[in-house]
């Protein structure tokens, strides 16, 4: 199908809105979650709602829902997320927000009888308090209390002095009524792209296993100590940046990946060498069996790298989240209505995490990809064409259309 | 020979008065150059030369001496530093100025006929502004205004900045009348500890050759992002880490060696994959030809590693001083006055730098090791005993009692 210019317009005008809020110097956003530039976001998609007509609020934790009517009556939840990395793109949650606004419209046009709730979750990134899905996973208790409220955003202060500053709440009430929770989202990788694909339908999302490796050298002179006496943390961390580079590609086949996504070093001084290294290690997969060959082998790795260097180390699992299947009748109802309104498609996994696995137990989930320019995300030149995220809406909207009236086996 | 208690106590006082200055929460102590811990120990200084009878003075650049009297007669300058690194020792710097106190001490005892004038150097550490010996080399005309005045501290002040504030001169006049220049020093390394040698006579300062080197690559989602897709910086510089430790391993037999010293990394998200690291890189060496080895295999290492991954770099030579030999004169009276002493010493060459080396091109030059513990340096750790501050400023007291009376060939 071709879009209407209307909708165009109407699309590219929700997408300007939220433009210019947090934009840094260097060309992207930063929007991290539970900060000013997120709380912005937010009053944003409160004051479309406002405008258009609908209802709106916040819930217990801070994230933002708009509706026709907020009657406590079964609904279907589109959601997404508008916290963004730091210096990252303008697409990445934006764009699935965009989606369930747009599926608002075109219902109050259609006097479509459905009861639509949209969603912006709260810190959905990682990149503030090294936790991703906060605000979805708090409210449908994938989330519990203990685990996070210490947990310190990059301005120093802990989750816990943020809510309590915020009257949020850290336990808050389970969501509920939620019949189906769908969403749209960038594809954040090149698949839909090579493969000139319009819409992606979400098989299973990939669970992130997350570790943070405390290395310990001897912090000495670089002048005067010789090359053979040297415990260098940095140099151990090299060997285990690169094992963890191969691990990852040893396991691609698997659609697997690992990733060293933060490095610390002490005293970090030209004429010292390093005592100290902490990294930050980010592995994911569809595949249980190759998530677990993938911490094996970093384990193993290591402990072989330290011990050969006469170094010691500290490992710690801070996150491990099983991989999570969509719902197979959402997976199959999608793709026919993508068919139906001849916009190609695939099923494929999702690499990224997303909302929707915070509520993959609770209610039936689907999630719509939609390609991204050379598949860069988190980073300012991700790209969606506001015709890509039409698409996916459209498909999301064609299904929730027939979701009544199908008959599927 | 062995210290009289009284000498031993006195040393242990001064050493005391500087003890606290600067100490930090892990047990080192941070004083940085030019900043206000530095000033204290500075301040301390001048303390004790008044409570002494001395006479005391700062030159344009901040520098500190104490000496009998402050005529611009030929003398002999007994120097060192009393900044640290961060977290760093106790011993580095400070135990040469307490060199210098106890042979003005033992010359005032002596009625010794020698014009002796005690200094104490600002910012020998580059840990502050990325550079060393700023004080000395400033007043030697070893620094150049146009080279350093840009140089950014900690704090984020240009060095112009600072100095403004402080009323100094970035291009003061030159030190004059030095007769000899002499320098007491911890070895920062395990060569004097090995051999159980008291003292070291040195022969040659390790020339520094600094680099800052910057890696491209493309900061993108670490879980949508196949691993063959990948332009990782951190990765990169993983490899390049373990190229240079592999140079200065495999130079080690020429005395050189090589470090990496600073990484910054960006974004720095565990999310992300780093799309860009900065790397600090030290070398050292005695022996020219062996640091151009080091120069070129750093550069073909960082080409190769850069092209095969499809990413792009920027490297930047931050720093280069070429190895500085001591005066022979120097060498051999220094020698002899250990062997008169009956303090065992040997002959050594310097793998760090000192403020020695910005007096060598103006007057003789000389300085003397001793042993520090295990030759950890730069860190709390670090640990000389007051008898070996003794030892060394005894062979130097011993030289410069005879100084006028040797006929040495």
């Amino acid at each position: 199908m071709k879009h209407a210019i209307e909708d165009i317009i109407y699309a590219q005008n929700l997408f300007d809105r939220f433009y210019g809020i947090g934009a840094s110097e260097n060309g992207g956003v930063t929007r991290l979650g539970y900060m000013a530039e997120e709380d912005q976001m937010h009053e944003t998609l409160l004051a479309i709602g406002r405008e258009e007509g609908y209802s709106g609020y916040h819930d217990e934790v801070g994230n933002t829902y708009v509706c026709f009517h907020d009657d406590h009556q079964p609904y279907t939840l589109i959601g997404s997320h508008l916290d963004s990395v730091i210096d990252g793109g303008r697409y990445d949650g934006v764009a699935g927000v965009i989606a369930g606004l747009l599926i608002l419209h075109w219902a109050k046009e259609d006097l479509l009888d459905n009861n639509i709730h949209v969603s912006a979750f709260r810190c959905e990134e990682s990149s503030n308090f090294g936790r991703c899905t906060i605000g979805s996973g708090l409210i449908t208790k994938e989330v519990y209390k203990h685990d996070i409220s210490d947990l310190t955003a990059k301005n120093g202060k802990t989750l816990k002095e943020i809510f309590d500053e915020r009257g949020y709440d850290l336990n808050p009430v389970c969501i509920s009524n939620v019949k189906t929770y769908l969403e749209l989202h960038i594809e954040q990788g090149k698949v839909l792209e090579e493969y000139q694909t319009r819409v992606g339908i979400v098989t299973t999302i990939a669970g992130p296993r997350r570790f943070q490796i405390h290395i310990h050298g001897s912090a000495e002179h670089s002048g005067a100590t010789p090359m053979d006496m040297r415990h260098d943390a940095l140099s151990a961390a090299a060997e285990v940046i690169l094992e963890i580079e191969s691990i990852g590609r040893d396991e691609a086949m698997y659609q697997s990946v690992a990733t060293v996504g933060t490095l610390d070093i002490r005293p970090n001084a030209l004429n010292v060498i390093p005592g100290e290294v902490v990294l930050g290690v980010d592995m994911r997969g569809i595949d249980e069996s190759s998530l677990d060959r993938m911490e094996m082998r970093l384990k193993n790795s290591l402990k072989s790298v330290c011990h050969k260097r006469g170094l010691t180390y500290f490992r710690e699992k801070t996150s491990s989240i099983p991989p999570i299947s969509m719902s197979d009748e959402l997976i199959s109802k999608l793709s026919l209505s993508a068919k139906q309104l001849g916009i190609s498609h695939r099923l494929m996994p999702s690499g990224a995490g997303h909302d929707a696995m915070s509520f993959a137990h609770l209610c039936d989930t689907g999630m719509v990809f939609i390609p991204c320019d050379k598949g860069i995300s988190h980073n300012k030149q991700e790209y969606t064409s506001i015709e890509s995220i039409l698409d996916g809406a459209r498909v999301m909207y064609e299904y929730m259309k027939g979701a009544n009236t199908y008959d599927f086996d």
